[in-house]
């Protein structure tokens, strides 16, 4: 099979592999395979092949609305191989995204495994979203190959890669790193160094305490708030982050003037923000309101992909 | 002039006061021509009606794009008229927006003047940020008339306004708020009771704080910082919010499997997050890196506010 005119042959990743073919390694298949890459997925499970195949049939539709050619996900394809055997499943691959449960011992004895059998030039990532490349590196010959390719779920929609080396990662494999995301789409982003939950997921967090304290205060409902947020601050920051947005915010000084007539009270707010638990009355609370959405999970996120794909549509986020 | 087809007169809103023309004001009375409403504005300044005219051209071209007949924004109308004296301003208004200075006294002595001047069934609502309407309804004769609306900057393209009620306000003036902020296209949420801040600006809040800590540590500058947001959970946030996000991350068990599962590390998270101060050397390194925005804040905000505009008619939130 030749990719001569593709992007992927391009940039020099034709084949990839998957360990772990979970909910996020099918993800980062579709995509994968939706780029033209050819992807073998490893995973020691009975039923793997079955449960890649329909995870990849349910996800084809909205890459097709973002315009991807999706026959490989869709039916059998030669281009999607399955091979339980670590090593065996990385020996001719470009690129090795690992995506196995979040054990430093499970991740440890893989990554010495894939090593033994990967090829030299291979970009070697994980998924982890807390375990630092370090520590994960620990048995490997040649630690400084493995580096943090941490997606926002679900890989194959969001944009957002963070690329974080640990301090033993090759300053090149960043660069390596960079240039395959960037090839399928995503927007890679280089942290300046390790910390847990990286970006995403510490701001992410941070908003989600105050959302916590804001409905065990009663406040709001869980609801009501979603519709606070997806109609002010989510769609300003779907167009413009936090500091683009105050820098706006400040008239034609800018963020300077922002700070300097605002930072006071911004200040004085910050110390007024709440310090929830997620004790057992917080979290009763928390899945008793959950029964008031309106609909099944499965519906819902149906029409937040939907909603998504318009979106992304709508500000050119499409990667295809 | 008659409105007799119009959605407003079919809810009983003809006529607007909007006392105070400066951003918020200004936004305030492009959105109430632009739904066919007459807007006096109340303003002692001496050049309010350039500044408002002015304003109200730029904001034009936005509310065209949203489907909105935008002539009265355009050119002199009799659909727009002046009155510095608030009591003056306000006899005709079936709904009074209030956007002062956040000074408790000025708000206060307005706001007699204006409970003398207003029709019995008028609506009377303040934009305040910060200020309770029990408060603000001090020397007021009936106090149980006001009651907080407050948008999302700017308000003819925001949709949220949050609504509340002080314990001194009528409840029934909250069912009239809600039905007016409706009528205009707007998402009204009435708060359970008045918090600092409310509750898009905590949540604001709560993320800035560990934006700042994240930028002082140099783990991010404010651009990739922004990138992030942009390219994961601003992207999220804007077709679900954080509980129905969290919600659909737990899989077929929602909410309650996800506190479950990922409760721990969401709370190990949480006692990591940062805590900065917006000290010197902390607003001289955000001003600083506000210097590496790529254009000037004129051409930021038409940027952002085109892909807010391609944003709101994708998800359908265009309120025309």
């Amino acid at each position: 099979m030749t990719h001569d005119t593709t992007a992927e042959s391009a940039s020099g990743f034709r084949t990839a592999t998957v360990v772990g073919g979970g909910v996020i390694g099918i993800s980062w298949t579709a995509l994968f395979l939706a780029h033209g890459l050819e992807v073998t997925v490893s995973d020691p499970l009975p039923d793997v092949r079955d449960r890649v195949r329909a995870g990849l049939r349910e996800i084809a539709p909205t890459l097709a609305q973002l315009g991807y050619a999706v026959a490989p996900l869709e039916q059998s394809s030669p281009m999607l191989r399955f091979e339980a055997e670590p090593a065996a499943a990385v020996h001719d691959a470009d690129v090795v995204q690992e995506n196995a449960p979040e054990r430093l011992d499970v991740k440890q004895q893989l990554w010495q495994e894939i090593e033994r059998g990967a090829p030299a030039h291979a970009l070697l990532a994980s998924s982890s979203s807390s375990l630092p490349a370090s520590q994960m590196a620990q048995g490997m010959q040649a630690r400084e190959r493995l580096i943090v390719g941490h997606p926002f779920n679900p890989p194959h929609l969001v944009p957002l890669v963070e690329v974080a080396r640990s301090s033993t990662t090759d300053p090149a494999v960043v660069g390596l790193a960079v240039t395959f995301y960037r090839s399928i789409g995503k927007r890679p982003l280089v942290l300046g160094r390790e910390i847990p939950g990286f970006v995403a997921n510490r701001l992410q967090a941070a908003l989600f305490r105050e959302a916590v304290y804001l409905v065990s205060q009663g406040i709001v409902t869980e609801q009501a708030l979603d519709e606070v947020v997806t109609s002010s601050i989510g769609m300003r920051w779907a167009v413009a982050g936090p500091f683009r947005t105050f820098h706006l915010g400040g008239g034609q000084g800018g963020l300077p003037d922002f700070l300097l007539h605002l930072g006071p009270a911004l200040q004085a707010l910050w110390s007024q923000l709440g310090t929830p638990a997620l004790d057992a009355p917080t979290t009763d609370l928390l899945s008793r309101q959950a029964q008031d959405f309106d609909g099944s999970v499965v519906e819902l996120a149906r029409q937040r992909d939907e909603a998504e794909v318009r979106l992304m549509r709508a500000l050119d986020e499409s990667p295809a």
